[in-house]
């Protein structure tokens, strides 16, 4: 058994779902597992995975806008607001989606379905700089 | 160390919750792990998975019932309409449930507490063969 | 490559985050795991896991009051009602945050963000036990 890690930085713009199939797809290529699996963890309480469809952008924008909805900026009831109206809707979106995600390795590739993508979300309205942590356990 | 992987596919008649303790436990017994854990992933958009109460169907009911109030079919809201009204709450029912879950496997058998199932969650409304993988790590 | 699992015994006072972030990170110390993940795995349908904002508690004020907005106590909707107003909304709630959650370990430390802390949400109203199981795999 062999295992990897590495970090993975993600420039955000802001507000969206920014899809990261393909590092984490290269980065178990680099390790050379071929039977195995990989963690995907979120270093951020406003910003968080998903896998989700990659095919249509229009799942991921009604996606977003449902998040919204539940989760509304400003709402009236939050008083965790000193760090603006789109913190804590950004931790409640965080918390309903994943801080952590396991993929197993088949044949050398990520085991995800044909319309599968992996996301990181950024809840927040304005652009950051968010770390992942990449994990590889398998056999070469 | 030792590794096993194995795709188990469950054919759902719709939208429900499908039980698939016994398939994951007895995948775990084939592979005479005593310590270590299993990863169960599922390889779609529109359906996922939850570890919830096997005791009383009523949780169940609820839970699906609960996911409709919260994500409805037919919200004008949705764009991503094209493959059907139950799409796109298919997704969005999935992105706040599980796409991967891993279960520690302690003295040979799944580590679940005493009303836990783990359950294969059927979004769309029709029938539909799912894929998920089960990977197993740990000590025989 | 190296494993260990320990039970977790949490006594929480009714409903309310409780963080274990110290008692996680002790674990994975004990163990001697320099490189590695450690997963932590909640046995329960009515309590769960969330990696959330640890440094002001108002951010977990908001998120359980959300949750409560989100599953309501006592909604005319649910049919499990046998154990209690406050027992299918701590299914709901457990549903859409976490049962289990795996966190890489780097150089002997957990990947943790600086903000991050590990919690135990308690669902229901009053006192009870709870138990995770924490199971970690890596190198010494």
């Amino acid at each position: 058994m062999f295992q990897a890690q590495q970090l993975l930085e993600v420039q955000t713009p802001g507000r969206g779902l920014h899809e990261i199939t393909k590092q984490v797809a290269a980065f178990v290529h680099e390790a050379g597992v071929r039977s195995g699996q990989v963690t995907i963890f979120c270093k951020h309480t406003s910003a968080s995975l998903l896998i989700q469809e990659n095919a249509d952008p229009s799942a991921g924008h009604d996606l977003l806008a449902w998040l919204e909805r539940l989760a509304p900026d400003g709402d009236p009831h939050y008083t965790h607001t000193a760090e603006g109206s789109d913190d804590m809707p950004a931790h409640l979106r965080s918390a309903v989606t994943r801080t952590s995600e396991v993929i197993p390795i088949v044949d050398g590739a990520l085991g995800l379905g044909t319309w599968q993508g992996v996301f990181l979300a950024e809840h927040r309205t304005h652009a950051h700089r968010r770390v992942l942590i990449l994990h590889v356990v398998g056999s070469l």
